[in-house]
């Protein structure tokens, strides 16, 4: 048996390919070629750090999907996903970075020995990993095909979670609570940003009991003061200072699920206006909680938080939250749904969320969120158990 | 004083404006889009994790270059970046994953504004930030302009390194150092993966004195056993097991800077076929390195390096390197030149390479790598110096 195996049953895979198969349906597409790392692994059970090179999964309407790469990663396929290996295919190393070939010829001639040539081909126009020249390429070399965008097709079925994926988050939200308790543990002042963050690494990779760490899909944020009214700084060497902000966004990972929290905590004596938005946010968060039940929509999640805010005199834009789960660098986020105004996604039960209420403003930024469930009756259920509040340190 | 400024003097991005100004000219490019955030770090200083949305570098023929992207990370380009704050553009949230707007359309009108809608374009079409959504909304937006790919037309003035750049490379290398020893120390049967990575990161990101660690663009590769027959696989909660050869892929970090490095730990009696494959191995790096000299091309690196192996009855194909420095997530490579037969690349001194003649093999897998400088006389120095041999503890 290799270490590494595809990390969910058959059922599992069948239920996802099948619901993948009735969106292709209704979006009219024979055959999905699928960049996205995180469709990869949902889809294949795929894990490996190759993403850097041309590689994804072909689906048609039958049989088992292909995973397609590298040469040297369709070794790391066969050992990661739950298909047999006439389903792995690899392509030969003078394909990468070359300037006279590209890796989009070898995956064209696959489609054509399939008999897909002709074929309504989806294609994940805005995905990270399918860039402009592979698309020029593609359709260049399959003429008879016709390109449909097919960009979060896949994403959005995994929008709402499986009891075992939900089983996954959970247990990264015990490795989330102690990389963020570490963090509000060793924060004081004169501690140098980059010791903190080696730390909070140690904690979240070492995990918790059996559930051993993966490596998030986006590194630590811990912007300090100034720094923090940028939203997406990374550390430095600089020491933390007495009366500076400081927010964790942080997020344990387990076989590539996350549960992303944020806590601010604060060296010395908040300032006034602080405290103030403190306790404006705290009211937003539970309003939104509240708000984040089957039934309701998105825009309900974002429109209760920004209407406490408002009551107190806080102007805020900008998203809310985006669901979570499956993740490859360089975003946890799904991609689909967005809690914010104008988005009316209907909420349903198993659909899980990063609800990301933070307040950036002009001197120093206020970073307090929650992963979030969908539950079948009721408020959305926080998967971490943290206190929500502003921590302190004199 | 911000604590994060960019990380160079004026003089160093003045002579990379200039060096990237006469490319535009060569290639006939009077405005360059920049979406690697290697090559937008390399001219403008930032640097943030705020890649997974639309952002970029506009350059012109003259004048400063205009960072564009996300309104909340325009605040983290106004604390990184060199250029003043008229040279930093905001685009407004709702136009992040949106399926209704594209920021792509912001862009244009940044382009239209300078005068430049009618200007030849050049893009940067094999980029992972440079989706084909987004190349297919621009062009469509500017329909007067003239599109041109420039791929790796930044990426290409980066090959040779300043003084500046080298001095930041061999930070990394001792931090690089601390993380190959803290790996062949800890390796033992029974310490778990997650473990062992967990240290590793804490050694990477405290650093070495006032080297402060930033993040590797790429994870700790340490694969064992069957595992380690393929590149580029991650770890897991498996034990290490006697028996087993383990490879260390790692790079330490220096604001954005790399020096990479693999080495091999056996433990337990390595068999004969992996002590022969090491002496071939070590035979045909002092080859590559003699022969990684300026005046030489990147192929002859290569052809020594293999040369030795066919001597040693070994046929291994694929790349055995690529030119490093500054870099972002998913890759710590420039994708310019490369170690290979077919590539005749002529090297100058101050390019530096990671030379990876990596072996594997059908059940385990050999890496001993170098980050090679390429000097004014003589062989390639090696910025990291730990004993070049397959490690085996008993």
């Amino acid at each position: 048996m290799p270490a590494n195996t595809a990390a969910f049953g058959t059922s599992e895979y069948d239920r996802r390919i099948a619901k993948t198969r009735t969106a292709m349906a209704q979006a009219g597409i024979d055959l999905l070629f699928v960049t996205d790392p995180s469709n990869q692994a949902w889809l294949t059970g795929y894990d490996g750090w190759s993403f850097y090179v041309h590689q994804g999964v072909l689906l048609a309407m039958d049989g088992d999907p292909i995973w397609w790469g590298r040469h040297m990663d369709s070794l790391g396929a066969l050992r990661t996903c739950w298909m047999e290996a006439d389903a792995i295919h690899g392509y030969a190393d003078h394909y990468v970075q070359s300037t006279v070939r590209h890796p989009m010829q070898d995956l064209a001639g696959h489609i054509q020995a399939l008999g897909l040539h002709k074929a309504r081909i989806g294609v994940e126009m805005e995905n990270y990993y399918y860039s402009a020249k592979a698309h020029a390429v593609l359709t260049a070399e399959l003429p008879d095909a016709h390109f449909a965008d097919a960009t979060a097709l896949v994403n959005w079925q995994r929008l709402v979670k499986s009891d075992d994926e939900i089983g996954f988050i959970r247990k990264a939200a015990r490795i989330t609570e102690k990389v963020i308790n570490t963090a509000l543990d060793r924060a004081e002042p004169g501690l140098r940003k980059n010791d903190l963050v080696a730390d909070i690494y140690h904690a979240g990779l070492t995990g918790v009991d059996d559930i051993w760490g993966d490596y998030p899909a986006i590194v630590p944020l811990t912007p300090s003061g100034l720094d923090a009214t940028a939203a997406h700084l990374t550390w430095n060497g600089a020491p933390m200072r007495k009366g500076e902000a400081t927010f964790f966004e942080l997020s344990g990972c387990y076989r590539r699920y996350h549960a992303p929290l944020c806590r601010t905590i604060f060296l010395g004596t908040p300032p006034q206006e602080m405290l103030d938005a403190e306790q404006a946010q705290l009211e937003g968060i539970e309003a939104g909680l509240n708000a984040a039940r089957a039934g309701n929509r998105t825009c309900d999640i974002a429109n209760a938080f920004v209407g406490v805010l408002e009551e107190h005199g806080i102007h805020r834009e900008g998203r809310c939250g985006y669901p979570i789960g499956l993740s490859y660098p360089p975003d946890w986020g799904e991609r689909t749904a967005s809690i914010r105004s104008e988005d009316e996604t209907v909420l349903e039960p198993g659909m899980v969320f990063h609800f990301m209420p933070a307040l950036w403003m002009d001197s120093w930024g206020l970073e307090t969120t929650e992963t979030i469930l969908i539950t079948d009756s009721g408020a959305a259920e926080p998967l971490c158990n943290i206190e929500r509040r502003l921590f302190v340190k004199e």
